[in-house]
């Protein structure tokens, strides 16, 4: 089951298709230039075992066509809309996972929500009721996505208005031994990728005496 | 040095003063009906050993008056503004800590943030800026604080936009053994207390095996 990541030559896409190829999901990265998408994925593919599924490399209209059911849009946010415009016609029957998180620009210690929210909601709007739209992984810093040494220990936030799409997400990221909490309907974006900025801010301060910071669901019993 | 908590017979205002007496700071309860806050303090005093602070009760006017630095709003949502009109005179000089979660009427797994954005912002728009509002210990479970066998587990995320007023708000709260992040400015109030009702949805969810959730900043290297 080959899932799409858009925007797949950014850190937080290269990170993501390390962990699930490694986890035996095949991978298709996206990217403007197609070529540059293929390279990315050799180089990435040299970083993992052989037992490992395939990364490869598309266009963005490519990639899409190559997954499944599953296509993750990890865009900078200025390329959020657009992408999606441009392959609206091509997710039909595919749940699109929105991993953007709308920094400011020029502030990553803020967040400036699009007028629909956040950038889940901006999609779902995009793209209609049809096409599932799933908020997920947009708190798991880069650096520990690439970290292929360590685990992912922090929680996954999803969210969104199908819950069978949602039900998916979940399954899919669990994959990467990681827990995915369904967190509600879409709105609750407007928190979910609100918590990154707040990461970040604590990453730069000099008083918080560590980076990459997560996000953890606390059980009291735990 | 007395701090006053407003809404202090409610769940989330008892379990404060529980643990901020028993920490050592002397706490005086405030509610519409001081009869009421008095007969809560000398109950909650029962609870405790006799080396911890002091916790005696009073009406809402009478609490801010007793308080020197610092006074904490737990009221309900619906009392919020109210509430806070009623004490802005007394407020000179005073920090307001501001725990409102603006759940939705009705709907506990939903916020419904008031026009300002938070009820942090809400709080300092209607106080202005001299007197510094923080908001903070939004995400800790009442049964939590009120479980005074276990520590309290979580952390917790401060925001406003005074660093010095943040500074010692951190500082009170540390002294309940738990750890408190300066999280920016209050803007940062609409994901921060937009926390609370995922977590009570997580809380609600029968899917998932725990109850009274806590948010936690993971650290990779712890």
């Amino acid at each position: 089951m080959t899932i799409a990541i858009l925007g797949g030559t950014g850190p937080q896409g290269r990170g993501l298709a390390l962990r699930f190829a490694r986890a035996g999901v095949p991978v298709t990265l996206g990217s403007r230039d197609g070529g540059r998408a293929e390279q990315a994925a050799a180089e990435l593919q040299g970083q993992l075992e052989g037992g490992a599924a395939r990364i490869a490399g598309r266009d963005i209209r490519g990639a899409v066509a190559a997954a499944d059911e599953m296509v993750i849009l990890a865009v900078p946010a200025s390329a959020h809309d657009a992408t999606l415009e441009s392959i609206r016609d091509l997710l039909e029957g595919k749940v699109l996972i929105d991993i953007v998180v709308p920094l400011a620009e020029g502030d990553p210690k803020a967040v400036a929500m699009p007028e629909a929210g956040s950038a889940t909601e901006a999609a779902q709007a995009l793209l209609g009721e049809r096409i599932p739209v799933v908020g997920a992984l947009h708190n798991v810093s880069a650096t520990v996505l690439n970290d292929l040494e360590h685990r992912i220990n922090c929680d996954v936030l999803v969210c969104g208005n199908d819950l069978a799409a949602k039900e998916k997400v979940m399954a899919l990221i669990e994959k990467l031994d990681v827990r995915a909490y369904n967190c509600g309907p879409a709105v609750n974006a407007r928190c979910i990728e609100a918590i990154t900025p707040i990461l970040i801010r604590l990453n730069i301060s000099r008083k918080v005496p560590f980076t990459h910071a997560g996000i953890r669901i606390w059980a009291p019993d735990a």
